[in-house]
């Protein structure tokens, strides 16, 4: 099988000063391709060391991949490690160059001299345009080979990747993958349950991953194999399946709501505003979502509406049902979730961390479910904001 | 000056499933030494590709790291790849087999056939005892270099490396690294007003990272180089800098409200509830922290003290000032922060997604603060965060 290349550009993503999550995306974006993904690379912004591995890179493979380096500054470097590397000069184009200054004069500035570098690209190469930055990419197609360049940044790089990939008439494979995703079961439960269906065989192969939003199952390999076995376990873990795919637990909150037609609103303590700030982050909250509290202090439980007598002791199940149901009051929505609880990094009112308690309280009434969350304080806060959601779901 | 070569080894790591945060952690910790690393690889775990990448490292390399591959399943192949690449044959370890045993039955188990492989070295390769599991590494020294082989555990690894590493010899340097955070300037700005400042030498070296909490300042090189470098600097960006090294924009507010023995509330709309969690991220939020309302519908707008004549535009700096007031008021805090604007995905009130008003209500009366932020809906919650908070340290 031919191999692609992937290179992440930047000293601070050695170092982790930035995390290197590109050169991952990259490669699960090419995984319905015929193409090999041997390694990849994290590379210092220097001209010399850079331009070696991209010449490296370059010879063995079908797709050559580069993301970051596109920058104004002097350790943007990876257009002439490409230019150096590929044994073409660097070129001024003249047309990219008023582009660039047009989005400056958009901004109402003039554009700095430094950013004039970044309309500079080897006579081989063709612009790919950047619809959220200054710095456009480049396609070079040559000697039946492609080589991608991407800026750094995701929101920049995403949308340029996803409209150039199709066009570069990759070898397909027949290759499929779902993602089945579970709350409220556990990784040993799961291969035991599934028994005979937890297949691994060079043509369709399950595994299981827990993540915080609770334990997927995926199933890769061939396409027909996958989907038959899928539906399969679809049906065994039914009770605990609440989503497939890229689908979060927000996501399919809110499906559900909309679908009811009903509102929500949330009183939250430990998480600090996670749980509305998760909600919010799909499109379109605003349909179904009213608002929150975020009663971080015994004060604030006290002024929202949390009885005199439970003050004394917040991380409750009586707490938590009463957060709820006076959410439910307050903003006069169909359905309230609440969280309390202890994410550390101390134990509290002799409670130890991970101690935590969400409830959902709805016309028929209220449910609180109570865990003890492994991990430190964000993770905590983070299993609590799922297990509130998820009480919405299953 | 000489090279590292640091290899993390898994498909895993490649696509992400398992985020490879090894070989930035191993980088890291060379940086007081005299070697450089040029570059860093996930490799997948397949013997043939594994051994070319091991060679074409150890070729160049004063010092080769691996980690990752070392367990009991078929597809942990890094001890088989090294000693292909190294010319060697794998052995049989009988005292090092005895141990493994013993560590099952420690355990209360006999050993399962599929971890005898743990026992292989080459014959070049010294033990290095894992504390904390099965799996022992190796020290290969030849040819005047060192190679290293690790499991891929972070603390399994951790505590092996932190052993051998002080052993290896390696040329040292008096290398430091600072780190300035600023608000509120671009990068291109900054290298404007650094200008001679900006040093890009072998001895010190000055980068730009653009970061959403802002613009990071490196300075890294000799330690004399580098502190007075960074103190010049320091200077010349005095209104913009608000923090050092991993300073967080929330432990920066969380130091200056102690200090004045002040407290804080929030009322948010487009962020829905991040703001109050970045803040409450911070262990011991709730010493300054009161609470916060996320008024993500008019009607809890409203409800919460922001008048009505301001109901039908709320995005607006008069909403945002409004908001903090109201804020402020509710929960009797020394000041508040309030973010509205629009997150997108679409325009709002006639708006263009990225149109964002922060404003902070304290003693001495409110200020607010308008931006245009790029970037998706998350991004630009985020940079609202962040915008909300630089409120009080810029
Ligand atoms: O700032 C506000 O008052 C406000 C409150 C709620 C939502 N918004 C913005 O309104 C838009 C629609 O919200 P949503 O959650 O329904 O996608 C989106 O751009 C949000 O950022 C803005
Ligand atoms: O659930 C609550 O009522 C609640 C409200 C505020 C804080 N906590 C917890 O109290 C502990 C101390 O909080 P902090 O923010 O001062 O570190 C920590 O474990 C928090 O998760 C808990």
């Amino acid at each position: 099988m031919e191999r692609a290349e992937i290179i992440g550009v930047g000293t601070e993503l050695i170092y982790g000063e930035t995390l290197d999550t590109n050169t991952a995306e990259i490669a699960r974006s090419l995984e319905a391709y015929a193409l090999k993904v041997e390694r990849t690379l994290r590379v210092v912004d220097e001209p010399l060391p850079l331009a070696r591995e991209v010449g490296q890179a370059w010879e063995r493979a079908r797709l050559l991949v580069l993301s970051g380096g596109l920058g104004p500054t002097p350790d943007d470097v990876t257009r002439e490690a490409v230019a150096q590397a590929l044994g073409e000069p660097l070129v001024l184009d003249e047309e990219m160059l008023s582009e660039i200054e047009a989005i400056f004069r958009a901004r109402g500035r003039s554009m700095p001299e430094a950013n004039r570098k970044q309309a500079l690209r080897i006579p081989s190469a063709t612009w790919l345009k950047n619809p959220r930055g200054t710095a456009p990419g480049w396609w070079v197609r040559k000697e039946g080979k492609d080589l991608i360049l991407l800026p750094g940044p995701p929101p920049e790089w995403r949308p340029m990747w996803e409209e150039v990939l199709p066009k570069l008439n990759l070898p397909r494979r027949p290759y499929a993958k779902r993602v089945l995703k579970t709350w409220g079961i556990g990784e040993s439960e799961i291969v035991e349950r599934l028994g005979e269906l937890f297949q691994r065989e060079a043509e369709v192969e399950v595994g299981t991953y827990p993540k915080l939003q609770g334990v997927e199952v995926v199933i890769r390999g061939r396409e027909d194999r996958v989907a038959d076995l899928t539906e399969r376990i679809r049906k065994r873990l039914f009770k605990e399946i609440w989503g497939e795919g890229d689908l979060t637990l927000a996501e399919a909150v809110k499906r559900r709501l909309e679908l009811e037609g009903a509102t929500l609103a949330t009183m939250e303590s430990l998480t600090g505003g996670l749980l509305g700030a998760e909600i919010t982050r799909v499109p379109g909250a605003s349909r179904f979502y009213l608002g929150g509290v975020v009663s971080y202090s015994v004060g604030a439980k006290a002024r929202f509406g949390v009885p005199e007598e439970l003050l004394a002791k917040t991380v409750s199940a009586e707490t938590a049902k009463a957060m709820a149901e006076a959410a439910r009051v307050l903003f006069g929505s169909t359905y309230a979730l609440s969280t309390t609880g202890v994410a550390g990094p101390d134990p509290l009112e002799g409670e130890p961390v991970g101690t935590v308690f969400v409830a959902l309280a709805g016309p028929k009434g209220t449910e609180v479910r109570r865990y003890r969350f492994p991990g430190d304080r964000e993770v905590v806060r983070l299993r609590s904001v799922y297990a509130a959601l998820a009480l919405l779901l299953t």
